[in-house]
């Protein structure tokens, strides 16, 4: 049978056989899996919980990387206990100064055809060279880990057929904010795009990189390119050329849909706040002052976007009123870039160097001054994404932005290098990256692995488990939300709250801090309670913080008009029951405080639809599970840990 | 007259004729003014208060160098506020990214003979080029900026003679360890530490500075070198030999002491925890295993300071279990290493560079974890110094730091480069700088400059301005402290912590946060009250908030065993009336909570003692005021504003 790329690598890593119909579940064994330092500690205290003796995946990945700036004891606590108990269980640890997860997972350990599970949101970056990438919740990598089959939703593979090339001045981004501007951030739920054609030829891995990576703005379980020259070049300059497969499409294979997208019409484009599909041509956007200017991140730091910003500032000098910082993907990148002497055109512009880190991207650092205009690289600009909720963030490619620094307001590389624009299409990715691979610590043997003491920090409170759900449910709701509610509302990304994550009594008490500050101490009241959602509830980065959170406060179920993969399964997974209005105007119908009640809950779950009384209103409405079976039994028994133990004891492990 | 070179420049700045008896006040014309982000908002908001067009002095700068973290809106909006209150005022602005401040006042502004008040304690840095450096309060600083001239007790001056030539693995570090050492840190209490002989001779600039910054740690007023053939080379590499001038010691002039101190017979030193002065040859340091290594701040971040720890890291690695991180003073530092190949060696050997800031020396970002042991080539190892109080600091110089990060526990350079310790005496100064001042931003025309709105960004709050002292007071003890309580112990530093700076109603509330977390609230609940200190109290750091926010929170004296010299002038400031007891043996006779009573306090004031009941404990006791008249007429007027303004209306300005 001819398949499309996509499925080629589902049906490879198949656990139990199946038809993979788009909508079904599926069993999947995981290669690669990927963990980052505020996201992780909670991933290996379930590991740890589970109490096996060692990773039983190919290669588990612990990137030290996004919190750099140790405001006090916890981060640095939280680095020793990731470092030590990556040794303990046979994990890869990429030390702090390394670079950024993606970037480094990419370029020294993904391979074409691999099937990789992350604990964040944006790991489909990896699909740049033809591996299947899924983020996912820091449970479901805990999962993962143990060798267990992890389930997915076979999703709908979309074909993107690219044709033409990138102009000078246009970049990747302008690909990928095209494809939100056309399907919206909830384009892409259930969905992998698989980007093909001879448009996706002309794109360097890195390119393809920051598409990969922001199909997660679209909702999107992955995106992917097929592994052909341009791969192999990319990993014969990592020296590791013996990695690459070659791999695509079968021809004549089918899809689930079809795009098209001709790279030749793009121009310079921009993603207005607060959401990153409200995207228009940067020409087009308001004149105002920018105060801040951020070029990095996991998507837009690569050798080539850093070297074509650096052109636009050669000579030049970043504006007096505004902060220009820049954050490299990696310690290679870097390394590269001095050598070439981008850097110093950096430097000598007045851009200044941060840490290897995702930092600003999640607000470790460098928030937007009052109601500042923030114009950045990253790949989210929610309302307060940034550390500063009155800030403006404004998404655009490495070469605008560097054209905006200077300039002072929004700007084109064009409007700033004229014909000279031509000399950004002269920018390479190196035939040869310096690598150097001694900022990984690898695995101990299993034997002396078994030696090693994790080291907890005071910080680092044991990983709270929710109990299995009761027949009746009598509970307020705590409450009520409006549509696209992100995981940063629910737990704010900064370098104050991520340092809180090894820590749930301290962090649920700043819960939906910003979104509602008086949300963790009535929900703490109420004891039980229930969440109400709009639509695409919990979208955005992956962090289980915004299930595990309002499950210590008590929340017992959130009902939404739509839930956000990854936060649908970290639900699940820390034992908050995700329901679906079935009728979506019922929503209009509660408030905050309201009392819900529900009999027969666990009879009612059984047939996916549950009928529950607003006691408060009196008026009775009914809510969907859109759960699969195994979901179903997650969810009964208590949450993914209690689940997985009963799994692992029933296979005598 | 044969005048030593404190002396001279001191009378060329006379602005009333004076004998310079040591103790005397004498009145000085200022030069220079210097401040820095954490410390500066309150001065220039003093400044504007004052009324005054434009600064008054030659050269002033404000450094944008401490917090460069921006964790939220605050600290972009103080860099604003900074920004624009310079060029309204006529302030130079050396903007983030362009160096710490001692590093480029001294490279880039800084001349022999000039006089300069910075509002900073390692002022005194700029020492190293002839320049009689001061570190004062932030109001002190916004009082030269008036022109009005600046009061200070004419110090004693200690020649300290220099011999023999360092021997490589040490370094300057080494000579003010040393100094630290003998003297101890109230050795240098209302002393210059003039170093003169031909081991000076053999100092460069960058090594001097190393060591008259550090006299900080002694108390000295200031430190001093002679402006010889070493302070003209350094002038012309920064391409400003027509700043040079030379000045030393006239021969056979006198000094109010002596000291020998021969650099061969120097061995790597350290300074144990929890004071600078705790200083034993670093071999003897007991081999714990190191957590963090911290290689930078103003004292220990020159070109062949981090060319030096550079050349140990050559083909070698940070050990695994350390976290390292290098602080480069300036960019064009930065650009001179990167260009030679120093960074490279130590991006190859993991150490992570940070931003060109002060950073983790202040505890902005990198404290060390829960009982972390923290080696730094920084100034300061009080206890909580680095964000974390549980953490312990060793401070040695950048090539012992290196071979420490190398080894996971104390080593020297010599440990790990044997006989190859020879080519670290190879590292020389560039013979020219990478000169680049488009980082600092120049005063605008008087005209210009009265056009520019202030930008006041909703954390920056009023001055608080005190009152005049009543006659009559009865309050209550509010604190009673240790001795060698340090201005960090008083107000933390940290990222969190600075960026409240500019917020006293905010700030006041963590006043004595780590050392009595009651405190603030207590004080609060008081209304007026007085604090009991021991000897040397409010030394360390010039901030004076360690005033302002004791002051508003109502603390009306401080009685002590003895107080700094800067945490005086602060008090002084700020209508707190500084008080030292007249028996230091009824320190012990009282308690917190005891109510202390002082009738006709203004009648006694005069007097320079006062008499005091504890109405607790029924006991009397005296308290002296060793001020000046025109301190007295300071604090009797309720502090330097009121105090300035009514001077600058009797001058007609």
């Amino acid at each position: 049978m001819n398949m499309n790329l996509t499925k080629k690598i589902l049906a490879a890593h198949l656990a139990k056989p199946s038809d993979m119909v788009p909508g079904e579940e599926i069993f999947l064994k995981v290669d690669q899996t990927l963990t980052h330092d505020i996201n992780a500690v909670m991933t290996y205290l379930a590991f740890e919980a589970i109490g096996l003796d060692r990773t039983q995946v190919e290669t588990s990945v612990s990137y030290l990387d996004h919190n750099l700036l140790y405001l006090d004891n916890k981060t640095p606590d939280d680095h020793i206990y990731l470092q030590s108990v990556a040794k303990r269980y046979g994990v890869y640890v990429s030390r702090p100064g390394n670079g950024i997860c993606h970037a480094v997972q990419v370029a020294r350990f993904g391979a074409p055809g691999k099937l990789s599970m992350g604990g964040d949101s944006h790991t489909p970056h990896g699909g740049a060279i033809g591996m299947l990438c899924i983020g996912v919740g820091g449970m479901d990598v805990a999962t993962a880990m143990t060798g267990v089959p992890m389930r997915l939703k076979m999703p709908q593979v979309i074909k993107v057929n690219l044709t033409g090339h990138l102009k000078p001045g246009c970049n990747a981004k302008e690909v990928i904010l095209e494809m939100l501007r056309r399907v919206g951030i909830k384009g892409g739920l259930g969905k992998v795009f698989e980007y093909v054609g001879p448009g996706a030829a002309t794109l360097t891995v890195n390119e393809r990189a920051t598409i990969s990576n922001m199909g997660a703005e679209m909702g999107a379980t992955t995106s992917i390119f097929p592994a052909d020259e341009q791969v192999r070049k990319f990993l014969k300059a990592q020296k590791r050329e013996a990695d690459f497969v070659e791999l695509a499409a079968d021809e004549g294979c089918s899809y689930d849909g079809e795009m098209e997208l001709n790279l030749s019409e793009l121009v310079p484009l921009c993603a207005c706040p607060h959401q990153p599909d409200n995207v228009i041509p940067l020409k087009d956007v308001e004149k105002k002052k920018v105060q801040q200017v951020f070029i990095g991140s996991c998507t837009n730091a690569s050798y080539s976007d850093i070297a074509k910003a650096a052109l636009v500032f050669q000579g030049r000098h970043v504006h007096e009123d505004v902060s220009c910082t820049c954050g490299i993907s990696s310690k290679q990148i870097y390394l590269q870039l001095m050598k070439d002497g981008y850097l110093e055109m950096l430097l000598n512009a007045g851009v200044r160097l941060l840490e290897l880190a995702c930092g600003p991207c999640c607000a470790i650092g460098q928030s937007p001054a009052t109601k500042g205009v923030a114009v950045r690289t990253s790949n989210r600009n929610f309302k307060g994404r940034a550390g500063n909720p009155t800030a403006e963030i404004y998404l655009v490619n490495p070469e605008s932005a560097a054209a905006t620094a200077i300039m002072g307001t929004f700007a084109s590389a064009e409007e700033i290098l004229g014909d000279e624009i031509v000399k950004l299409a002269d920018i390479q990715e190196p035939e040869e990256y310096p690598v150097d691979d001694s900022m990984i610590v690898a695995p101990l043997s299993p034997e002396e692995a078994r030696e090693v003491e994790v080291v907890r920090g005071p910080n680092i409170k044991p990983l709270p488990v929710p109990d299995a759900p009761e027949q009746h449910l009598k509970v307020q709701i705590s409450l009520k939300t409006v549509d696209n509610i992100t995981t940063d509302d629910i737990t704010p990304a900064s370098a104050e709250f991520s340092s809180m994550r090894s820590n749930i009594p301290l962090m649920s008490q700043y819960c939906y801090h910003r979104y509602d500050p008086s949300f963790a101490e009535r929900a703490r009241q109420m004891g039980q309670s229930i969440i109400i959602g709009g639509e695409n509830y919990g979208q955005g980065s992956s962090r289980e913080h915004a299930a595990i959170n309002p499950m210590y406060l008590g929340v017992k179920a959130v009902i939404a008009k739509s839930i956000a993969r990854i936060h649908k399964g970290n639900l699940l997974n820390h034992g908050i029951i995700p329901m679906i209005f079935a009728d979506p105007a019922d929503y209009d119908r509660m408030d905050i405080e309201d009392t819900l009640e529900i009999h027969n809950l666990l009879d009612q779950m059984q047939t996916r639809e549950v009928e529950i009384t607003d006691v408060t209103k009196d008026f009775t409405f009914k809510a969907r599970l859109e759960l699969s079976d195994s979901e179903l039994e997650v969810i009964s028994c208590g949450g993914q840990l209690r689940y997985l133990k009963r799994q692992l004891e029933e296979m005598g492990r």
